[in-house]
């Protein structure tokens, strides 16, 4: 897969270098609008406009709809304004938001200056919303009718509207001051008779979301009840628009990158990455966390220094005892943190959890305790008793896991109680405090056992 | 949300203790059935039976739907066969193979003796297909029309149809043979003529997949292509049965689970680390690949000696040196493992990539390198140039960084391109190449810039 679209890639640029538009052409109406969209959003913005422009009218909307929103954002504020606004018009309200918040407000003005006053209305109440939000998901467009309707009225209401909701399995039932009754599904006003009244057949245990619903808590919920699509209400149950699956997928995925990357100290966002100065900017903050707590831990060390000086094998072993903390820590706080993400790990079973990941901190900790020491009586200096240092070296491995399992395991949970987001810090902070003290815990073992301070 | 979910497990918790059922059969109709599915996830199997028996026999079915898949099989199991069966008829056919396969065999075939032949052959010929493939998700149930129906004989197949599809957004228009000739959205029926031939109105560009594609690919898919849900065939385009976006949500949420807990070296299911021993298992692998790898770094150290009886302070600065090293190496692997799962890496960027992430771990390096090398000075005993002393911890930390960018970066792209995932070995394998390969240059540096060997 990955070859084929390459190779696609890889003869557009070709064609483009070339300036061979006929043969541009047949090559882009060979795509169908996603793959284009996918090509788009690896060209620069010069090349870009080439593409869109080849392409046949109708088209672009659908393009320019299935491309990366900042990428989309781009290609958007290099049109005219004329020409973005008809773009803007075909796409869907939902689409057209999310790429619009991308742009700078002057792009942005210059555009809803030539839509119509409802459309640029409806796109400005929109983009008032959080994008994180239901209310920065959802699209406007819906069918609705009254409970009085019938079965044939719905049906009218669908045949007769202009613009279709891009994914309209729903007919929602409302009262005149817009508050949602119900819900029929376009199958049940097919299995329906004409005349029946929609009071009559709609669903009214419908689940709802408010504008202002973290987009998290939107995914949960369609995940959990299985649903196709959302309807947003107001604090009075008013229906002010509908968020799709097709988005809520987008956002679990967005999330759990989101995630992967907060966990790693690595920002929020791949686009993060895309350029030097970006990631520069959003990944120094860990490395200067690590770098100051490793520069403590070194200072703290350096009370040591003469026990180093008289069994330097001590030193050779440091890595190895970190090493063997940091990665159960990241085990255990990883488990919690998409444990939490996810919905596994229920309150009620935490004390348990913890329990656990401790036992396994001691069992494990032991067992490679015991491995690493016994490799450690090899390399005893003249002077050093090996069996002394292999203790040593086969407790402070235990220790340095222990501490490792109960921080990677609290951590998370503690800020998740806080309400702090326990993907941000789990990373880089158990990492480098599990360097800390289990280092710390090392030494001060070797300065009792071997007597030496 | 938590707390209110937190204190409804307690209520439930405290009257099955209690074993008031009155009151339990009050508070479980006030739970809808994803709400008491939620529940019997987190009871044991006495508690599960008690509380299924007490619920209306109609709601059962939809709330074992609801259920983890391995905690619903363990219900089934307890169940008496008959019982199980008359349960699992009740089932959609892509829910009972899920929850189905997870039985061990005997409960299993006991169950199926209890079926109806043609029922007990479609659960068969579905537990058939590999569970992380189109085949494993797929739901055989949907509805089909010839090309030469009309509008109005597809509504009455919709109407007359026993068990409706779960979630029934379209009629796929197939010839005599099976063979998938397009797609009708049930809103294109509504708007459509009754007598219009489906041929006419169909779409016929529909997006398809087989059996075996794996199910990453089918949510790459569905999410590329903003699809509610997508037909699978076989080899010669015949349907077979259809993947419903509601799975793929699951399938995206599950990856990026396993993906997460990959990296860390902590399984890949949330469900292993459920119990102290199975933790064990999937975790003491990287444990002890670290522990290897580890403990090599201490043999090679060990040539160092006599450098390390000199210059103790370099020993403190080990575990910086090292940390800086592991933090980079992790982000530059996450974004890539992460870039790659996602599809944002595209082939012909990989160079740009590979220099961004080096470049980084250069400038980082040396910014600082220069700053722990500083602070680094401070502690050089009498006997050692402090200014040496800070160079080999500058230059050290420099290098380390820039070696684990260069290693974080370069393992998952090689991995990807040797058909590996990436994910499986990133984690630990990077964190500990890059300890050893980050300390042996510090050291060998070390001994040739304070000229001890």
């Amino acid at each position: 897969m990955v070859t084929t679209r390459t190779r696609k890639i890889r003869i557009l640029h070709a064609l483009l270098r070339a300036g061979d538009k006929r043969r541009l052409r047949r090559t882009l109406e060979r795509l169908d609008d996603v793959e284009v969209a996918g090509q788009l959003d690896n060209l620069d913005t010069d090349d870009q406009l080439t593409v869109l422009r080849i392409v046949a009218a109708p088209r672009r909307a659908e393009i320019i709809a299935a491309m990366r929103y900042e990428s989309a954002a781009g290609l958007v504020a290099a049109l005219a304004p004329e020409e973005a606004a008809s773009l803007v018009d075909d796409l869907d309200a939902d689409d057209a938001v999310d790429i619009l918040g991308y742009l700078p407000e002057g792009a942005l003005s210059g555009i809803l200056k030539q839509l119509d006053r409802q459309d640029a209305d409806e796109i400005e109440d929109l983009l008032a919303y959080d994008e994180e939000t239901a209310g920065g998901l959802m699209s406007p467009q819906f069918f609705s009718c009254s409970p009085q309707a019938t079965v044939a009225d719905a049906m009218a209401v669908i045949q007769s509207s202009e613009e279709q909701p891009e994914t309209a399995f729903y007919v929602y039932v409302c009262d005149e001051d817009d508050h949602l009754l119900g819900v029929c599904s376009l199958r049940m006003l097919v299995i329906s008779r004409p005349d029946q009244p929609l009071r009559d057949i709609m669903f009214t245990e419908v689940s709802t979301v408010n504008a202002d619903t973290d987009q998290e808590d939107v995914a949960e919920m369609v995940s959990r009840y299985d649903l196709v699509a959302v309807p947003v209400v107001d604090d009075q149950r008013r229906l002010i628009g509908v968020v799709d699956v097709d988005d809520v997928v987008d956002v679990i995925r967005e999330e759990a990158t989101e995630d992967i990357l907060k966990m790693a100290g690595a920002g929020e966002d791949l686009a993060d990455a895309r350029s030097f100065l970006g990631a520069l900017k959003v990944r120094w903050r860990w490395l200067m966390a690590a770098a100051v707590g490793g520069t403590a831990a070194a200072l703290s060390l350096s009370g040591f220094d003469a026990l180093l000086a008289t069994v330097p094998a001590l030193a050779f072993f440091m890595p190895v005892v970190a090493a063997m903390g940091g990665n159960i820590g990241i085990q255990s706080s990883t488990i919690v943190v998409r444990g939490l993400a996810v919905g596994y790990i229920e309150a009620d079973r935490v004390r348990r959890l913890v329990v656990r990941e401790v036992g396994l901190g001691v069992v494990m900790g032991m067992l490679f305790g015991v491995l690493i020491g016994s490799v450690s009586m090899g390399v005893a200096e003249a002077g050093t008793d090996p069996l002394r240092l292999g203790t040593v070296v086969a407790l402070g491995t235990a220790g340095s896991m222990t501490i490792a399992a109960a921080v990677g395991t609290s951590t998370p949970l503690l800020l998740d109680r806080l309400d702090i987001d326990p993907a941000v810090a789990t990373g880089p902070f158990v990492t480098t405090s599990v360097d800390i003290a289990g280092l710390l815990f090392y030494f001060w073992l070797a300065s009792v056992l071997l007597g030496i301070t």
